[in-house]
């Protein structure tokens, strides 16, 4: 006697996607509550099985949903925001700024939202997401009706969810508590990259993953700079650094592994860690091509995620199949590498097997959750069919479906998407409310772009910093003279210092924005070897406060210091109309001359070739203390053999532009 | 008073895509006849002209079709037929022996019908195409009335369409004689590629282009493997090679340029040549990483292919142009390569100027064509959209835009889409007509795929050979005595060989198909060095033809000579289910004995390590001429020192697999 179920597929091309990649046609599946209960040749299943719903695909393709192994899915917010930088530019320059200024739960509901409506149209019905508020990333996921992974981000920085790790560590324990066992949420935990977490985050997040049983996701290996640096700082690579903090006591989801060796996929191989490789990302930032088809020898689970769409731009699995295969012939200088059928499996069972989630998703099985699409395979597009071998179809779905081609999705046993309409999302609502956030940030944006000063605040990390400053510069013909002439009586030599300075000047259209200097200052030491090197970044006012006899000026300056960043960096963020390079050699004394300190710079400028100057400074705090330092400044210029007859009022960039 | 136009377009941001970049929002185009006579702010352009159509475009983005700069639209029934295979394998195993059996010119009709209404939809408006049946392309594509560079295909081998390249020669000229002038069709000539087509078919095809100033088409340095076979062959790269041939006499535009170096880009520079760059087929077929950063450096111009729909699978150029700003990116480790406005100027106006219609199309100017699209660039997958920059439109077309947000497209002043309805084409029936074809390649692959033999004839090129032979083999122990008895009066040596032969035989899952055998024949000469080195394919049949006394056997065998691939090719197309190796020394002479003659091998097998074999070996025609030599062989045996008892009837991969 027949068996009950709730729902039989028939009809349709079944691609069951398990290990053996069994395929049906015509085939069916039989659902029962939120589980597949059978899966077969269609004859055989609606012998076995009765049920009140019975539905013809009308020979579609009926597979898994697709799984997106790593994602930012709040992020569609911020997409086409800025394209086509460096990942440090694009990163500190605008990513973390707007999301230090709008995300927020509302942002984080909102975005999720729309990612979930892009996510469905394409076939996806469970991804790995990591970022900020990932209590709203759940519920809004719950809201689509879609399968996740949500990890809770830590951070050594601030957070736009945390002040400190310690809150996020917290925020993150909660999370899990309350969603561990949820239906259609798996908590976790995402520590976000070694370089951006501590050890002690790292073993914190470990622990409390093992604690509870749920996965933890990180970043790994993304740029070779990130290798480099371990590597120069902890002497190893990545993955045996995390492996050293404890990382791989949790069950780990690593995002991206483009940069690790046979050694260290061996590592994530015996730790259980499944990998998500993100080719488009991968190639738009300029990382590089993560070495999948090894990995996948090795014998990794390694699924495939679109990463964030601020940096795909779009969360289309059928283009990251492609991609993925693309790329992999084309590294290993082999077209048979990475096939159809072996990219499909990366996208579907094995990628829910990288997440820990291949007990409940990934293939159609039975005990499997019931998470299927169906996808027309013969729009024009991908027309004609041919079917002579098995691998065909896979072929066809790699290589030149569409997501456009997805008409149905259901996820734990309930219909997200019929005939290519959203049952549980309205998008022109959603379209509609992310236009308004676009319309605010693109303000803030603009309003910020406006001002050096503010795209440099922007930043953030860096401390403004103003000061006063008496100051005087004359040009000398004898450097050596006003060397000895530092030794008389009444000039006490606190210390010396010796510098070769390189200067990168920056200027603006505008004027009025002053000059941004980079400067890089070699220390030398006694043996005329570089002792040290740190760079520096000045914005430079256009404005004098005022002058004072014999040329004396008082000036003001801002200091936004250290430059964490490359010269590189701040000229591709930036963007400067000129640029002018000064380099000099600076012997630079600390000295007391009646009760008061002075600075005193002996400049010999080498490029441009502009000669020697002496320049004596002193930091002030009111007129009467500046009149007081200037006096004493026109006193010392005479005593150290300087002429007040030659000051120069203009500063060595003027003096270097007027050349 | 304002000028009379057809048709106002307006309400639209317009992309003009011209050098200057121009774009206005909201934007207007008129357009007279075929003609644009006006681009520009909406209220300048309304200002100017009236029309007696006016279109709202609703916001959405106008820009000038996209340009697929090199492809082979018949192809698209061809879709999905083999991949994940090398190149080699594709097509000489498969594409060739289809493309031999089924390409005519209701192929190529339907076939091209098929790839217009896709790339219709995909907002392509021009395409460049090299096929067979040239004219049946150029009739299609004006039926579906889009504008087309259409090149007739020349190569040394005989074609679908002609028996010998003069036919060729003689089509192209009557096709380019005949279409030169059309408003959609530009003919062209299409020599395949330097190493398809002699000296004589390159020079002879750009002395015809020059002759009627039409655009030359070819293949340039696809693969690594082409340009090494250059080097060796002529002692060159590739494009010196066709400069030398005389080929840019004529308007060139050069697929991929995968290989090319610096000094070869400039080449083409200076010689006014176009390059298509083929991203997806060039990953997929592992061809390489085009240099195209350097290319656009040098000053080139650079368009963006499909290629083929057999090696992409699709016409898609929004997937292509995001590709080519993906991989730019990724092989100069530089994410700054390539920006969205330069790949999409690539896929526009700088694709028609490669093409050398860039006087015609690729840019919304007046005077140009009117070939344009509409575009909807706020659809769930491209929200939401940023507006701070000048490049958010285009980062939004290159990274996010599908080929599914075209609405609106015009070729030459006509509607060909409306609101994705297509008005020149029926889908259905399009569909329906492919479909037929898919079905009776796939019967005739599968009825190829079940023979051995039927494998190795559809491969071409190799002539198949029968021979009887009547032949005896026997163990000895001492092959010395063998050659000292050779030395005997009434043996004359006619000629004697020395070889080393590795054989590799090929076993399938079905024993009546025989052993595939491949061999490769080192000559050792006088002083024991490889004098030459030869290949071989031999189909050995399983079945013996007769028996007489003393194991002389009557064997029949199948030579398909010489074997023109590599192992690895004939690995991956025959798919053996075993492999063999056996690797032997031979001496080889061919005597006279009786008056007839006899081949003596004196084998040594040394892996297998199964000892030393006297084989000797006479073709023969009658069962009575085998007879006699069946007696005569069974007396040399004797002479040479053989033992009749010893004899062996087992061909050597016999002894082999049961070792």
């Amino acid at each position: 006697m027949p068996k009950n179920a709730d729902l039989i597929l028939y009809n349709a091309l079944v691609l069951t996607m398990d290990e053996e990649m069994h395929q049906y046609e015509p085939g069916a599946v039989a659902v029962q509550g939120n589980s597949i209960v059978a899966v077969g040749p269609e004859s055989e299943v609606r012998g076995e099985y009765t049920a009140a719903q019975e539905l013809d695909c009308g020979g579609k393709t009926l597979m898994p949903g697709l799984i997106n192994a790593h994602t930012h899915v709040p992020m569609t917010l911020l997409r086409g925001l800025a394209d086509d930088l460096r990942l440090d530019v694009w990163l500190q320059g605008y990513m973390w700024p707007v999301e230090r200024e709008f995300v927020s739960p509302d942002f984080v509901r909102l975005g999720t939202l729309l990612a979930c409506a892009e996510l469905i149209r394409s076939g996806v019905t469970c991804f790995a997401d990591m970022y900020f508020f990932e209590e709203a990333v759940a519920a809004a996921t719950v809201e689509a009706g879609l399968r996740a992974l949500c990890g809770q981000t830590v951070l050594k920085f601030p957070a736009p969810d945390a002040p400190a790790f310690e809150d996020s560590l917290a925020a993150a324990r909660d999370f899990i508590q309350r969603w561990k066992g949820h239906a259609l949420i798996t908590p976790s935990i995402a520590p976000h990259a070694p370089y951006t977490c501590t050890p002690e985050i790292l073993r914190s997040a470990a622990q409390l993953a093992a604690e509870f049983d749920v996965p933890l996701q990180t970043h790994i290996a993304e740029t070779a700079l990130e290798v480099e640096n371990m590597r120069r700082e902890n002497g190893m690579p990545v993955v045996p650094y995390v492996k050293k903090q404890g990382l791989f006591d949790a069950k780990v989801l690593a995002a991206h592994c483009v940069h690790i060796d046979e050694g260290e996929m061996r590592t994530l191989l015996h730790a259980g860690a499944g990998v998500a490789h993100n080719p488009s990302s991968n190639l738009k930032l300029a990382s590089g091509f993560a070495p999948v088809q090894k990995m996948l020898d090795v014998g990794l689970n390694v699924g495939i995620g679109t990463d964030g769409p601020a940096s795909n731009n779009d969360l289309d699995m059928f283009e990251e199949v492609r991609l993925a295969a693309f790329v992999a012939k084309a590294v290993s200088n082999n077209p048979t590498a990475l096939p159809a059928p072996q990219a499909l499996s990366l996208a579907t069972r094995l990628g829910a097997q990288a997440m820990h989630l291949g007990h409940l998703t990934g293939s159609l099985e039975p005990g499997k959750r019931a998470d299927l699409i169906l996808i027309d395979l013969n729009p024009l597009h991908n027309a004609p069919r041919f079917r002579r071998e098995a691998d065909n179809p896979y072929a066809q779905i790699v290589y030149a479906s569409k997501a456009s081609d997805v008409t149905d999705v259901m996820v734990d046993g309930k219909w997200v998407m019929r005939a290519q309409r959203l049952l549980t999302l309205d998008e022109d609502e959603l379209l509609a409310a992310a236009q308004e956030y676009a319309h605010r940030i693109d303000i803030f944006l603009m309003e910020r772009e406006q001002s050096v000063l503010s795209k440099l605040i922007a930043l953030g990390g860096s401390m403004e910093e103003e000061s006063f400053e008496v100051q005087v510069k004359v040009k000398i013909d004898d450097p050596l003279r006003v060397q000895q002439a530092l030794q008389s009586p009444g000039i006490e030599i606190i210390r010396q210092r010796h510098y070769h300075q390189h200067d990168v000047y920056f200027g603006f259209d505008d004027p009025s924005q002053g000059w941004l200097r980079y400067r890089e200052d070699e220390t030398i030491d006694a043996k005329g070897n570089i002792a040290g090197v740190r760079a520096r970044l000045t914005l430079i006012g256009p404005a004098r406060e005022g002058q004072f006899g014999h040329d004396v000026l008082l000036s003001r300056s801002r200091y936004l210091a250290p430059a964490a960043n490359s010269l590189r960096f701040y000229r591709e963020y930036f963007k400067p109309s000129i640029e002018v390079p000064i380099d000099k050699d600076r012997l630079r004394w600390l000295v007391r001359y009646k009760e008061t300190e002075f600075f005193i710079n002996l400049d010999s400028l080498d490029r441009p070739p502009l000669g020697n100057y002496l320049e004596i400074k002193s930091r002030t705090w009111s007129r009467r203390d500046a009149e007081h330092k200037a006096s004493l400044v026109a006193e010392l210029i005479t005593r150290l053999g300087g002429s007040l007859d030659e000051t120069v009022t203009q500063d060595y960039i003027d003096l270097a532009s007027n050349a």
